[in-house]
């Protein structure tokens, strides 16, 4: 198949797919998603991804009914009904807590609903130029799981995208949190410094990996917070997602920024570029 | 009918419906929603709910591509394909951004999804003795709208419920904000006392009622912010919602409150029900 959507066992075209309106995703956003990119049929970074749906579903207490196994081998099946020539893709799973009527409470022994979307695409170049907006985040205190209620974050992008940017980064007072979908980090005098793992921030997979190449790179990581000053006048702006890894800030609320630790930028591109092609034999 | 799901112009069994998953409702909780009783094919407070819903989907900018007129018409229309001895019912109504694939960013032109459901029941009794549990409200700064984002309500509920409670009542540190389905007011030494509007409470329709009928029956109104031990030690505490508009607690937290002013609830309770009379025929 070119693109594909899976729901409970169905499957159809991506834009086909149709689901009970009693699904409690569609009236409570009831439920937890995660993403990523599959390259040569090969899920990129499929552990972390995985191990993250997992956690946030047991953490919400959704029962689908299925092992961590089971649902590795489900997203491989899928992966594996694609048609050859679509070399890339994007790769998104969504669960629910079920299906019932209107009610708060947990519907009695209700069974989680699993979806996902399979559609053509990579990720976008690595080590783009793009522009972001500041935006008081006035999202909940649960950002640390991958939660479905997204209407913040959507109005948040589209302030963005109306002003030209690629990004609205978040913050709480001075705070940066992180932006309406990725993560953000700086480098500064030489560090990677990125905010602590708490309740306002998502554990994003890129992050984590970015930690684990300055390491190896030789680069001092210091997770602690720091403000939109502190930012402004940082050496570089890194804002990093599963579909977009590595975007280099050049401007923020329409002033420049960043641009003084170009050779860490590019040392980071060339790392996370070999550890795709390390995983998926693609070639970035 | 006896039930009924009603999505873009298509109509079927309230259990029936089934709607795309590319709806941003499904995995963004990009939309708004709005609630309401039927009693004897007469929707109550009509006018309240529906100003608010198409409030809020101007406040959203969502194009649902009809007038609050016609809107109203299309309630009223639905509200009469209910069988003659559905004598009441709950009306839900739901609008979200549109239907399109993943991106934050609102689609280009997107139109508007309309969904509604009805199915029969009434409003609970009315003077109901329930219990509560309190909870540190953890939702977005963004209450004031009925937004699909419920997951935090959910979880409070489901707390209160596993407790046997009806109902958790959510505070931001000292300062008590809402129910997770519900408004909450005090009567406090002859007052009627409720928070006042911000970012952190629903424009509550029966929260309104019950200020109007405060005035007619002349008990004072103070809209003020109140602590749970300002609550705790009140003379009523009272627990408002379309479904269930006046219920009274007489636990929180597994300690006794209120009682103290009994006879301001069974005023109350009277007016409400003339009100329900008057305006639907319904005897309550």
């Amino acid at each position: 198949m070119k693109d594909l959507a899976y729901y409970n066992g169905r499957i159809t075209g991506a834009d086909e797919m149709m689901i009970p309106a009693g699904d409690r995703a569609f009236y409570f956003g009831d439920g937890i998603y995660d993403f990523s990119t599959v390259h040569n049929k090969k899920m990129f970074a499929l552990k972390d991804h995985l191990d993250r749906f997992f956690g946030n579903v047991n953490r919400m207490k959704i029962d689908l009914g299925l092992t961590r196994e089971e649902l590795e081998k489900l997203c491989l099946e899928l992966i594996d009904r694609l048609d050859p020539d679509v070399k890339e893709a994007k790769i998104y799973m969504q669960a629910s807590r079920g299906t019932a009527p209107r009610n708060h409470a947990f519907p009695e022994g209700a069974k989680g609903n699993l979806f996902f979307s399979l559609r053509p695409g990579g990720m976008k170049e690595l080590g783009r130029k793009v522009s972001a907006i500041t935006k008081e985040d006035v999202r909940f205190e649960m950002c640390d799981v991958k939660t479905l209620n997204l209407l913040c974050s959507v109005l948040a992008q589209q302030e963005a995208s109306e002003k030209g940017c690629y990004e609205a980064i978040l913050h709480r007072g001075e705070t940066v949190t992180e932006g309406s979908h990725s993560a953000v980090a700086l480098i500064k005098g030489g560090c990677f410094v990125t905010p602590p793992l708490d309740r306002f921030i998502l554990p994003s997979v890129s992050r984590k990996h970015f930690i684990e190449i300055s390491t190896a790179l030789g680069i001092p990581v210091r997770e602690e917070k720091f403000t939109v000053s502190d930012m402004k006048t940082s050496d570089e702006v890194l804002i990093m997602s599963a579909s977009a890894p590595l975007n280099v800030c050049e401007k923020i609320d329409g002033c420049e920024v960043g641009g003084r630790a170009p050779e860490i930028v590019s040392a980071y591109e060339k790392a996370y570029k070999k550890r795709i092609e390390d995983e998926t034999g693609m070639k970035y």
